[in-house]
């Protein structure tokens, strides 16, 4: 399998991977979540080349998870759509990870804090029905409506 | 900045891009977290080169996300080490996000049922504090220890 096909499987893991993947992709995406909205300032904070920067972008664009909106003459931002701000909890798991496990005995670089309950946070992935935490062992798996939807496809085409 | 600096930059997201943000080793965990631990079964649910795969499996083994475990003569599985098995919230938010915005409309391939209550759940991203959902309007970020560890290095040192 090449990479260009993983997007292709009926898994939603590997869609966000094509889509997100991409190392740069994601920094973009955290930067874009601290506030970070005009090429050249993406440019600064990531030092990446023009060439790359603009390539990741339009694709942020093409997939739906930036917008360019207008700011003067001839001139764009990219902010989040819905689709890209719900890529929030991809990035706190992430950091909460990274947190965890690579802090090198320093402490986490950031600190979280909730708004509304005030007290520092740690990023935590629980059940929508229940609101335990989940880990892999609390968790089963099933066929969705999804799995088998390429050999769906000549059934609900008319 | 070369991709090579990212890791060292004091922030988590970076360091975990650094050590998962290659498209197939996010892949590999995948797998590993619905069963897979031996090379040909990687191998074959994947089809990515040996080569490509042993190189992943070495990276992650030596970062400490896989443990080798014997189980015949000469051959070794690919276990989770606590560390890897944390990861588990980063595969589920990536699963969360492509069910709902990348299923093109035919729902999700995979259902996710969480044992303990018995019902089909959609991962959520609580405050660990109130265990209300955040979003990134919710947070907010402060300075933590880790963020100027190179400076402290030398007040560390004796």
């Amino acid at each position: 399998m090449k990479w260009d096909d993983v997007g292709q499987l009926n898994c939603s893991v590997a869609r966000t991977l094509a889509v997100i993947g991409d190392r740069w992709t994601m920094l973009i995406i955290r930067n874009a979540f601290i506030g970070t909205r005009r090429f050249a300032d993406f440019q600064e904070q990531l030092g990446l080349t023009k060439h790359l920067l603009s390539d990741r972008l339009k694709r942020l664009v093409d997939v739906g998870i930036f917008k360019k909106v207008p700011y003067q003459q001839g001139r764009y931002e990219y902010r989040f759509t819905d689709m890209g701000r719900a890529l929030y909890p991809v990035l706190l798991s992430m950091t909460a990870w990274g947190d965890a496990w690579l802090d090198e005995g320093k402490g986490a670089p950031l600190l979280y804090i909730h708004k509304d309950c005030g007290k520092k946070m740690i990023p935590t992935m629980v059940c929508s029905e229940c609101g335990d935490a989940v880990t892999a062992r609390d968790v089963m798996i099933q066929p969705g409506p999804g799995l088998y939807s390429d050999a769906n496809t000549t059934q609900h085409s008319s």
